[in-house]
């Protein structure tokens, strides 16, 4: 656990003070973003795009942002060379207390996008960072490295390569990135081709944003966590935020390379809309007429009777939950699900799980009114 | 200009106001971001950035910073089939009130940096923006959209596509994006090749800070507009901010045409660290043992009376002042920056001013302390 005393930092020093909104819920929602979008996107690239240029082009339903990929974050641009230009961009505010973790899950929420669409080689990340205008100049410089710490030390990982691309002052703490790929065509898993009887796939559980808030009510002994207090005690909080801690840190490059593996058809992270938010983009974006139907939601240990004590587990038992660098979301034939599964479990040290099936359809989310819930741990 | 009322909104709605920093001013001053960087970049990728492999890997006199291109905001590196990778990431606050205007800027600024490069085809930008948590929905229905609209138009002028990479709330408005090219190797213009005998060249006029912050005194009727409304009229005032906007909106594509054409050794983009900070950089980062010396200072009219009233020549004289979107200062043969600049006036309209030479040295910027001052219209 994040300790500010053993950095120089007050004992009271608290990273998510610099932010109100936590997590990827500070994005602008996508009606809104449609709404905002209305009669800006030129007509002469939105014609350009229809032609299958790039990985967000489709948005059925929503001819205001034909091409502009508001729902997929990744973009893929054909260059010459049948090289293509994969790239995306994605920060966000402080949602712990620890900037070190917020660093490494940062770098691993950034380039997840880019492992969906199954490039394993990143050729640059750019880090985008803020140092809020409230921090002292000696809050700046210590929390800034370790932030930067964590994202670097992440990037390694991935074995790819950072560049410090911005710090600017501004009144929230931000940090993300920018990561970009160049990949031949043969590189890439591009995510509509989605069949009739494929499983979907999901490689990191659900229920990150109240495994973390909870951790944050105990240590600010708020009046939610009051409402916690009788069924969980401080160790169950503490295990759930690590559970969520490793799994946001975790880097979505074995998925992407088990992707490869196990033929998958398509593929989406979940991060900000939830996983019905991806699901969703994921299934307007396919080429066949399918239906993504989930009947299994595996969530973090704990989080869904913290869900129930605080009277909202209607949200993330219809998958609508919030979530910061989380899991791929893949179609993958049936006869492939479990291999990949155990194949996750043997190279990564943590489940996968089969979530759900690609039946014919209308290009929707069915999410099944009664889901088997698992309890990850 | 800007006339809120038109739009539907108050007629005392500011965007300005969305930010108390206003400009690129915003940034980290450098020795700052030297001292957050210093430790955290992995000794790993600093040995493998020593071998020349991108653009900015070269920070002479600043060990810590060895590859982290703080200085020049533009990363190249080199991928497969001689192509080269280059990309650049740029955002800050509203320092205008005319959000259309903010939005040509906020792209103008940021493919400044790859046409510094001489990259003229720009394969995509990603637009970065944030709505103020403190604007109603009505407002952020009203003016985000016209700031994507400024955006976009001027990326239809650029020919580039642009895809909408980011938008979240934030409580300042952020206005930037990511800036991509990849370009075959003779496609660029690699910025370390200043000889001995070079001109250097600035295709825009200085003092873009002051003149758009007296137009914003001005309307505000501030204590800072009474101190200059003894020698300068509000028509004054309104001159000199068309002049800063049209210089902060133009393209530096021309520019970096003309590069080409007059053989340019190595060039920047003045943007955030001024004039002086930005040759600073640009001289560090040299082949050859040279200094760039500066003996002339193109101010946008009214500019250096605004400083001198105000009391802040000093800065403004020592080429130090801010500058938002400014333009090309370009290292080229001597016997070609007359060309250059007739061509530049002639394609663009504007003109462009020999402002230095390159001399033997040891990588500094050598000021005049009595610059030539030209009042550019």
């Amino acid at each position: 656990m994040f300790d500010p005393t053993q950095h120089g930092l007050s004992r009271d020093f608290r990273l998510t003070k610099f932010s109100t909104l936590r997590g990827c819920g500070s994005k602008i929602p996508q009606d809104v973003l449609d709404r905002l979008l209305r009669g800006v996107y030129s007509e002469q690239f939105a014609k350009e795009e229809q032609s299958d240029r790039t990985v967000d082009d489709k948005q059925s339903g929503s001819d205001s942002a034909e091409g502009v990929g508001i729902g997929l974050d990744s973009s893929v641009i054909p260059l010459k060379h049948d090289l293509h230009l994969v790239q995306t961009v994605d920060f966000f505010y402080p949602l712990i207390d620890d900037p070190y973790m917020l660093g490494r899950i940062a770098l691993a929420n950034v380039v997840s996008d880019v492992y969906a669409v199954g490039a394993l080689e990143i050729d640059e990340i750019k880090l985008v960072c803020s140092a809020p205008t409230e921090f002292s100049d000696e809050e700046r410089d210590i929390v800034v490295p370790i932030i930067i710490k964590g994202f670097q030390d992440a990037a390694a990982e991935s074995k790819s390569r950072v560049k410090i691309g911005s710090i600017a002052l501004n009144p929230w703490c931000i940090i993300g990135g920018i990561a970009t790929a160049v990949c031949h065509k043969s590189e890439l898993i591009m995510p509509y081709y989605a069949q009739v009887g494929d499983s979907l796939v999901l490689t990191k559980p659900l229920g990150t944003q109240l495994a973390t808030n909870a951790f944050i009510w105990m240590t600010e002994e708020s009046d939610n966590w009051k409402k916690l207090t009788d069924k969980l005690s401080k160790s169950d909080i503490e295990k759930t935020y690590v559970i969520a801690m490793e799994s946001m840190s975790r880097l979505n490059k074995s998925g992407a390379e088990l992707m490869h593996k196990f033929k998958a058809h398509a593929a989406t992270d979940v991060t900000g809309f939830g996983l019905f938010g991806h699901a969703d983009n994921l299934a307007k974006f396919q080429k066949e007429s399918v239906d993504f139907e989930i009947h299994t939601l595996p969530i973090i240990k704990n989080v869904v009777q913290i869900a129930e004590l605080l009277g909202r587990s209607a949200k993330l038992l219809a998958g609508k939950a919030v979530e910061t660098s989380g899991g791929l979301l893949i179609s993958l034939p049936a006869e492939n699900a479990q291999g990949f599964c155990e194949e996750y479990e043997a190279v990564s040290g943590h489940a996968a799980w089969i979530v759900g099936r690609v039946v014919a359809g209308s290009r929707t989310v069915k999410m099944s009114s009664n889901p088997t819930i698992i309890s990850a741990e």
